[in-house]
């Protein structure tokens, strides 16, 4: 027999497993090393998920969300809490959607549409350069969510994750965060902005405030489908100093078959006069809607920035992987 | 295509999700503090489960269940094990249901039944001021259960963890718990009793042994269905002094209209002369049969019972949340 | 309404819950202890999964396998990651499968085969005595893994589990482990042989190296199915000293009644001269396809070799249990 649910229940069952054989080359101060690996995630996020939604007359609806990232090639369910990518339950009408909960923040959102490598670890560059850097980019708890409705192209959005009891003192910052964004898309053009003030996602005091906004746009020429993104992140500090990096990012992606795409991308970020920069290249090819195999090369090039390095760090990485949604 | 299980096989995938915002108010000797938070299970139970059985033929059936908590607020699975709430596997006939496994215990059965507020860790003065507070009111590990079938009413339960290695010592008792309940049903009314000696549901050699009882009875008059509880918890204990806790809960739950239904409870724990009270006050709305809306208020005077207060606590807690079963 | 997964998906959700009732009596160096427990999986593995493939067209197939194992008995997701049993994607053709991920080894495979207790903790002599013992069995990380096709019964595996950054020093050899098996099947014959070359299957550097290999073979004589298994596992360690284990296994399942079986299995490891023994006897009895009871019974004589230990250690363990899968 089939799989049931509750009566008049609705529950949508699926993910997605990607998984990629990586080199990769790192020169740090000169010296070389190479590791060859298996790892998740090579272009596309793994994780499995359960939502629903439920029709509750007069135009509104509840909804849900559970997601939880795998760890394809160690079988673990990642670092995060289990249901760390999205765990909410929320309405929706004419107003628009409240969500309550864990969830995706607003930055990772405006992150992965203007990358032509969304969320890959290995291979987007704002997640390397800027999102994941920062923090801002994953999910945020204790969160109250807002989506508005679709006027005429424009959704503006709004997170707050609640402090709770992670009350600052002379070292640290109020826990805490807010952003706002707001979309537009217009046939083959989209464009979003997103702002937020981050002292932390997870309801404790932190040491650091980050005032950060990241601006994207893409458009689809058909030919060739063109991304851009410019983002500031202001980091104030309680115990070091305070800084503030400036990122961009310019991609493309060139239809070169009916199945099998071309994904070029190129991001910089920069501290004062410290620079990372990053160049991915990959080929996407769809064995179905749901199926598809990549090949791709990422290039960093890192005077000193990424994780605290003092060493210039040059690294390349070449992925060949699998993806499948379910 | 739809989500199908083994040939002859029927699994059921369901939960709830319940968040609210919650803003709390705690006075400790005299000194305030308040929080504004985001939390899980604010009136009921966030978790998913699967479940199934199977019709064995002459009468007998197989049936298991497995119960994860959610922390939706966090998206983390909870503090307890993964499938902390339930994880067993039994069979059913006419000599009633005999599970082995994991298994929500006698007394949050009687304890939830009886409280118009159930589960509520904010709300329900059961869970706050006896099953909760003494941790008799989770799930037992490596337990046999058994559930008679209904004589004219009246059903007849009882359950033993087992104490495996958990051998006791000059400090220890032994491991292990064991508790028999009874619930009659008779149209409006029902009533419950449950006794248990419970020196720890863990298999691990425990300072204290519990020996505790919980009466609980309902009757249901159509203008107000009215709630009461007793219960008394004598500890003993191999490394402090031993004590007696008495409780009572008064609760009341008054439909308003078809949708809306007013909650209200009282509950106080006495140890000699030290009291805690409780009393909670909500308004539930429901939006459809699985999913609805709820403004709750509790107030908690402990004189020092809770949390091994020394002193004496106020606190304040209003929530107001929503719910959705899938 | 029934669950449903996205448009032209299937994915299958099942698993098995099995839970016996164990007593225990050990003696160690002259002086007894028993105990009373409730275990999970008492004959098979409790675990749950999601499985699912997609037709690529073209003769090509995309395959993908979560599976997470459970203690029903404590509601625990087991010591192992969360899809520690299995998380892999991979594609199947003409050319055979290839999988990537975490995978379970074809040791746990031939091991389990040919030993009428396959992968039973408390029954199995093989896996007490050899995959179990030996961490061969379980399942290898970071793993490509390659399936032949059928040819005229004649099926070759290979694993290889990447070391990653598992480098090696004076103390370690690199991470990695590779295996390769065939298999052959004709009729009521079936042969098996794996060799591997293991360090470590979790990407890091170990202190040991096992090269070992397993033969088994089963013949289904109708009224008996006969088993035997030989294997060799020779250990060098960069710290301690180099030793060679070896191990067999005789076992035979004899079909009783239409639902009913009896299962036996002998046992032995030897290093050097120093044994381990144990004996198993079962009752198996179906209630249906998917449910069944045992009751089993094993003798375990170990002169030091397993645990560590110095004593010899003689156990004997019984299981009364219920199995059932979904």
């Amino acid at each position: 027999l089939a799989v049931s649910a509750h009566a008049q229940s609705s529950v949508t069952l699926y993910g997605n497993v990607d998984v990629a054989g990586v080199y990769s080359k790192t020169k740090v101060a000169g010296s070389s090393e190479s590791t060859t690996a298996i790892e998740s995630s090579g272009l596309t996020e793994s994780f499995f998920g359960l939502k629903g939604q439920e029709d509750l007359g007069g135009g509104l609806k509840a909804v849900f969300k559970l997601e939880s990232f795998i760890d394809v090639d160690t079988g673990s369910a990642g670092t995060s809490n289990f249901w760390g990518k999205n765990a909410y339950v929320g309405v929706a009408g004419d107003f628009g959607t409240v969500a309550l909960g864990n969830q995706e923040s607003l930055f990772k959102t405006v992150g992965n549409a203007y990358n032509p490598f969304g969320v890959s670890p290995a291979l987007s560059t704002t997640v390397n350069l800027f999102t994941g850097l920062t923090g801002l980019g994953g999910s945020w708890q204790n969160t109250v969510g807002y989506v508005s409705p679709n006027l005429s192209g424009l959704t503006v959005s709004a997170q707050h994750s609640a402090k709770e009891g992670g009350r600052g003192d002379a070292a640290n910052y109020n826990g805490g965060a807010t952003a706002v964004a707001a979309n537009y898309g217009a046939g083959p053009l989209a464009v979003s902005a997103v702002y937020g003030d981050v002292r932390s996602t997870t309801a404790v005091a932190s040491e650091e405030r980050q005032r950060a906004f990241l601006l994207g746009g893409s458009y689809d020429f058909g030919v060739v489908k063109a991304f851009a993104q410019y983002g500031q992140d202001k980091f104030d500090s309680k115990v070091d100093g305070d800084f503030k990096a400036k990122f961009f990012q310019l991609g493309a992606v060139v239809p070169v078959s009916q199945a099998g795409s071309v994904h070029a991308s190129y991001g910089q970020t920069k501290v004062e006069d410290v620079k990372a920069r990053q160049f991915s290249l990959a080929y996407n090819h769809s064995l179905s809607k749901r199926t598809g195999v990549y090949a791709g090369l990422t290039y960093i090039k890192d005077e000193g920035l990424l994780n605290d390095d003092v060493d210039s760090v040059k690294a390349t990485v070449v992925a060949v992987g699998l993806r499948h949604a379910f």
